[in-house]
């Protein structure tokens, strides 16, 4: 019978303990999250959501078809601009999701003859990337510059590393500045995915390559969503306008995908703005982490310093991690859990994320929920 | 240099004519739009616009998370049991974009030591799909079954065949019965992409699938946009509960890509509830390119029947194809041009859509300004 090998699929899963289901949230949960990426808070933000509201009143529920052809209205062009000054970039191009702009982005820049160098921590919709670009792909070890270099060491022809700017899941920072030298003593191209670096790191949340002095660098190019600090949907790249100027005839994720739609361009426009004006946000998520870590190791747990806003705590084993993660639930906590096969080191872990709105009473009854449910 | 090899491309599409740039439109733009996908005239409609308002102020500017951790709510719940029903399947599962859902549904149903069998005309996120699948991929003649047949034939293990419902440059549709007959011969899944089908083809805009008779079946799954007939922004994969379960488990697109904003799902929402309210919206989408293929065909164009409401007129030459739809807009027309590298047969065309809500002085309107740029 036609799909018959995915029951066999499902009962595996089943067997291991692996299967995934929807717990569709109502508007008004009670629980206290620290699962989101809305490390700012602002996906409730009246500003943000009346961004959303004016939008689509103004510009439409969609974007009504392909940027190339009616789906690019001055509300996508403004937010371009606002993104790429914001971060200190030439350009910006706005796509319909991050996994849009990261699989734009690496297709794009690493064409057929040349070399892809990617970090073996990198999120899902870079590794898709790296299989759908016509290049040739070699994954280095995590976080270490000198594996990059000698990946390109070998190469002749266009080459470019690739790389998340703080990783997902353990929420470590990549090593940019050593990984930008690396490859310019190549002559190789730059390409960080900043999803959990905007908003959160450099000066007033201007990102992980702002901070690193990477910033507007002709051989530097970013991605980042709209749908973490920005509390959005949406993704852009940022980098020359020359590159740019490619992707727009080139990522085939750009040209044979409906534009972005105007609620999400307005909302994440609005998020900027307010961001700007209120800088000491960002801030304030990287103070909430290093709160949130302090604590839970001081009450012995095995948690990673932080380098942005995401704090993994380390499980037991998968089983463990599960429960742990359904009982803070049933205690009233929102928390990220990740098992195999999500993580590439077998490594089970609570993912915390910290927000910049959380209060300290909030971060309190976190760090107890976490250590009552310990398994 | 880093990217130099951009500038070498971009010469090469400066010789060719073949350069791609944005043009930014108003809010309040005096084109007549025969580009857009916005089949049923909806993007614009108050009930949809104030959905995706309404879905915004209540549900928050973004979903914050993944749909396996906090970015599924009620109101996604809402729209895939909606969908799901109207288009007469057991399940419905909501992706940020259409093409997410198409690269979902090719992986997912591709694995490892599957055959893939692909329809030389289908659209690029089928394809990059089909790139990114474990599977193998077999490309097949253009809406032949007979040629689906022969591939199926030699392969042992499980097989799908991946369409269109209605190719998007020409508008044709695809033999969707014998297809699944084809299919069902040898025991392989049908995947099919009713991007340009739902809303415009099948009772009351139910889709291609549904007017085959192929609603519901155990061996078929469909993937829809979001972004055309409604209005929105997004994607979803119709089919049966356990195949939607496995997606859920093994997407990538699907696992790794934040939630579709609640904007954009309550945009979607209210336009299928309004469809449903006004089923004749469908039916007029088809008269409407009727309408224009008769007018046009008399008017001695070469323009191919619409099997739904995408119009498709040749050009003589790719640069008389970008002349003419340039002089279309000048005299105030809105149409879009598809030329090499977009289209696989090598051959230009104007690309016309009918939307139900144009008047038939505009579709006069449309002929006229067609006839007098023609080049
Ligand atoms: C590092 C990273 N890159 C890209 C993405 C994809 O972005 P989006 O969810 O906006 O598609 C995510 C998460 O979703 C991410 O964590
Ligand atoms: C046939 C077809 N499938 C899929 C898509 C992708 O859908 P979306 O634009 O919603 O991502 C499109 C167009 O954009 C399309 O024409």
């Amino acid at each position: 019978m036609a799909f018959g090998w995915i029951d066999e699929q499902a009962e595996l899963r089943r067997r291991a303990g692996l299967v995934r289901t929807l717990r569709p949230r109502p508007a008004d949960s009670p629980l206290l999250d620290l699962a989101s990426n809305d490390y700012l808070g602002l996906a409730h933000h009246p500003e943000v959501t009346e961004g959303a509201a004016r939008a689509a009143r103004t510009w439409g529920g969609g974007a009504t078809g392909s940027r190339l052809v009616t789906g690019t209205t001055e509300l996508h062009g403004e937010l371009e601009r606002e993104l790429a000054d914001f971060c200190g970039f030439e350009a910006a191009l706005v796509f319909s999701s991050g996994y849009a702009a990261n699989l734009a982005a690496v297709t794009a820049l690493g064409p057929h003859g040349s070399l892809i160098v990617s970090d073996a921590g990198n999120h899902a919709s870079l590794i898709d990337g790296c299989r759908l670009a016509r290049g040739t792909t070699q994954v280095v070890a995590h976080a270490e510059p000198d594996a990059v270099r000698k990946a390109l060491q070998t190469h002749e022809g266009p080459a470019v590393a690739v790389s998340d700017t703080v990783f997902s899941v353990d929420g470590d920072a990549a090593p940019l500045a050593g990984l930008a030298e690396a490859c310019r003593e190549y002559g190789a191209g730059v390409v960080v995915d900043d999803a959990h670096g905007l908003g959160v790191l450099g000066d007033g949340g201007r990102g992980a390559p702002h901070a690193a002095g990477l910033a507007g660098a002709d051989d530097v190019v970013v991605t980042v969503t709209l749908s973490k600090s920005l509390g959005s949907q949406g993704g852009a790249v940022l980098g020359p306008a020359r590159v740019i100027d490619h992707l727009v005839n080139a990522a085939r994720t750009f040209i044979f995908d409906t534009g972005l739609a105007p609620a999400a361009a307005g909302a994440a426009l609005s998020a900027l703005r307010l961001l700007r004006r209120e800088p000491e946000r960002a801030a304030r998520a990287r103070a909430v982490a290093g709160e949130l870590h302090a604590r839970l190791t001081a009450a012995g747990h095995q948690a990673v310093r932080p380098d942005a806003a995401v704090v993994s705590v380390r499980a037991p084993s998968p089983e463990g991690a599960v429960r742990w993660a359904a009982d803070c639930r049933a205690a009233g906590l929102a928390v990220g859990c990740f098992r195999p096969p999500s993580v590439p080191d077998g490594i089970s872990r609570l993912r915390l994320t910290a927000r910049a709105d959380l209060t300290d009473g909030q971060i309190e009854r976190a760090v107890r929920i976490i250590g009552e449910t310990r398994p």
